[in-house]
């Protein structure tokens, strides 16, 4: 890698608001706290909290730019744009920062929608994404409980609080966010 | 057809119970009043009404075979068995009872999942599956007030209530099922 933590720090805190930053910090924390929970890796767990939200705030005209011109993942473009920030920071973080490790990038890329066959650093770093300290919406405080004991269990229920949600607001649902929890609850029958 | 209505009333209600069958007159009834409310043919409802539940007490090893044997929607083995029914009931109808209006036995294979690109007879006949006279379940009522003006406002309601259903009771999601809601709502923003 070409950079220093700190100078991705550096990087990634100007490319947002302050309050997006606490929040980064916020998924580091927790990110590393599961990585030794369930027997993750806390550098990698460290390293993609740290690079997740790096499009956050990137006007979304831009976002959508770099989705289609280095053919990613089109598919999002269907979808809601807040999906795309996830995609896009993996790929810019292996192209800008010479991330290379796709257990990372991976676990960057699919931070919001999840997936079916979530790897541990992935399910870890979502996970951190919806429990950090400064996350504070009905069901949080559950979501923390199950994290003590299972990833999995935890996962499913910050999944379920997400379509929950998107049903109360009449949005439509990512597919892939529904199937990842489907996958996740077979998971645990079988 | 080869069966008057008569005899497909007698074939179809001894193959379930009492009660079930007092649930197939309910969908009739109100598959007939929403054909007539939202500009549908009321035979066709009131025929896809009369069928759509006819495999439903089949055992279910027997709705497996039917599926297998028969080269329909192996997909759906993969799935809750409680889907199954629906798709060997329009296979029935066909071999069995001579249906051949490709909307009718779409209305029947389509009445429990709904699926994207829904027809005005798909909606109607899921809908009144929900909301028959006989239907006693948390948000029914609001269902049937929004089926007074808006069959996708309505049928929205009621995947919506399924979905929930699901996920308080720790069950998969069917794919299509979201597929469908997602595509109810988007085609109110087009």
């Amino acid at each position: 890698m070409e950079y220093t933590r700190d100078e991705l720090i550096a990087a990634v805190s100007s490319g947002m608001p302050a309050k997006r930053w606490k929040h980064t910090e916020g998924v580091m924390e927790t990110s590393v706290l599961l990585c030794e929970r369930f027997g993750a890796d806390p550098q990698k767990g460290d390293l993609a909290a740290l690079l997740h939200d790096l499009a956050k705030y990137w006007p979304i005209g831009e976002q959508v730019a770099v989705v289609r011109d280095n053919n990613l993942n089109t598919d999002l473009l269907q979808h809601d744009k807040q999906l795309l920030h996830a995609e896009v920071a993996a790929f810019v973080s292996r192209r800008d920062y010479g991330v290379e490790d796709p257990e990372v990038l991976d676990a960057i890329r699919y931070h919001t929608s999840g997936r079916i066959g979530m790897t541990l650093l992935d399910k870890i770093v979502c996970l951190a994404d919806y429990i950090e300290p400064g996350r504070d919406f009905p069901g949080v405080d559950k979501i923390r409980d199950l994290a003590e004991h299972s990833l999995d269990e935890a996962l499913i229920a910050g999944f379920d609080s997400t379509i929950s949600f998107l049903i109360e607001k009449r949005k439509v649902i990512f597919p892939l966010t529904m199937l990842a929890r489907n996958d996740l609850i077979q998971g645990l029958k079988r």
